[in-house]
């Protein structure tokens, strides 16, 4: 997906929440604001939005020597989601379809992302989570995902952010485990999940768990590590949740299913759909459909 | 008011509508955003945000050839005021403090802003007038403006938005008319009213009316002609309508009371009040305070 003119205003405002939340040096905050407008004089729209904003969070990290300015926050909504974990478990094994089931919670969790204009507190996961089970899905769009997994010889389940991997997990248990690469990012990025985060949700001891090498919040291929690539290209099947991951790879030839919670309206808009909308979309570019 | 760094995504935002509703051609729009982003890597943040917001709406006009892109929507807000006026006259008559029903109506009427990211429709407009008479007000600052204006030998009326003046024009009226001069910006910006708002609003034939030669969304004194600023020199009372009004000229060591509806958090901020708030404000910098 290109960046709309719409997401500049938005990039400023993110990058304005980053650097507060990372310092209260205002002199900062301002530098900071100053080189993102620089970049965005000249930048290439016809690149996703997850460009400039690896740039900005580059940015914020340099200008503030803080290697992870979201540490703290990702644990907080880990910890959080951990705490939903059980009783979520017991809700999916006590369900006449598990695998949908954990599809919806999977969704709901992505909610849990800090870039995005919206505030996110503990009572919003608790609505999603409510949201998520009663929401329209497609049938037939999960009854695609169904088949796609039995078919399916190698699975690759892009991750998005922290806390929203503890409901990865639940997905992940409904899935072929020994078929199954997890994704995480290759580094530090808003909040998206690392290594360090899937090790917290208890998803390294449940199937196998690779970085991409990149800082992107999404997944830019040519972004991504030499190893990941290959991985990408061996895999028949991709699970990609969040809009990073939708935004980056929509126009990729593969066969994907973009599961996520429509957050801005820019995806909205692209998808066609409202914001706050659950989807389960394969993707359109797929020669298959 | 100087400018914070929450501004500049809002600029951002503010430049992109603008040059939507002038024109459907992508290009200029995103000439015009990538203009507004050069000036914003060099602004003076000391500077009032009017100053950006100027320099925004004259590059909008500018790559867009027009000169008044906010003319239809200025001539609808007259319009759906005047249906107004005649139902508020009759309550303001019918009141038992009828300056203190037309202060709080001449506030309502500052919902009609376009400067602000927020979204306006007719049915706005009632409930900003339902609310605006039921809000609390402080009863202190009101008498503080009753004596004022009965103490002023020459009193500035500085207009704000196009509409909102014809609620303007039923305070004018409970004022002592012959001390009074209206005042509108002596060019387009926004929804700004000039001289052909204050005409159809029936004020120039209620009050002299002289425009501020500058085409900044605020009062800037030292962007506005020679013969308004001696002009404002001479009032012994100001009463400044709206956000622009107040962010340029709340550092001025003069009487002045800001009447506005606050719309954006960084006003909000630097008043010291919630957004949504109608506010009735005597300068804070009059030494007489």
């Amino acid at each position: 997906m290109k960046t709309y003119l719409d997401c500049i205003g938005c990039f400023l405002d993110q990058a304005l929440k980053s650097a507060r939340l990372v310092s209260d040096d205002e002199g900062m905050h301002e530098r900071v604001l100053r080189e993102i407008l620089r970049a965005a004089v000249k930048m290439d729209l016809t690149q996703p939005p997850a460009v400039m904003g690896r740039f900005i969070h580059q940015t914020v990290r340099r200008f503030s020597g803080h290697e992870d300015p979201y540490r703290s926050i990702k644990d907080h909504f880990n910890r959080l989601a951990l705490g939903y974990y059980p009783r979520l478990k017991k809700d999916i094994e006590a369900s006449g379809d598990p695998l949908a089931r954990a599809v919806r919670l999977a969704i709901a969790g992505n909610i849990i992302d800090f870039a995005v204009r919206s505030r996110l507190d503990d009572a919003k996961l608790d609505q999603a989570i409510e949201e998520s089970l009663r929401a329209d899905m497609s049938g037939a769009v999960l009854e695609d995902f169904r088949g796609a997994v039995r078919g399916a010889e190698r699975i690759l389940y892009l991750g998005d952010n922290a806390g929203e991997i503890v409901f990865d997990r639940l997905l992940l248990e409904q899935l072929p485990r020994e078929k199954v690469t997890f994704v995480v990012r290759g580094g530090p990025v808003i909040n998206d999940a690392t290594r360090a985060d899937a090790e917290t949700a208890g998803i390294t001891d449940l199937v196998e768990v690779i970085d991409n090498g990149s800082d992107v919040a999404g997944t830019m291929l040519e972004m991504c590590s030499e190893e990941f690539r290959c991985r990408f290209e061996e895999a028949d099947l991709i699970a990609a949740k969040g809009q990073g991951n939708y935004e980056t790879l929509n126009q990729v030839n593969k066969d994907i299913f973009f599961l996520l919670k429509v957050k801005c309206p820019v995806i909205a808009r692209d998808i066609g759909c409202e914001v706050g909308r659950l989807v389960l979309q394969r993707n359109n570019s797929f020669p298959g459909e």
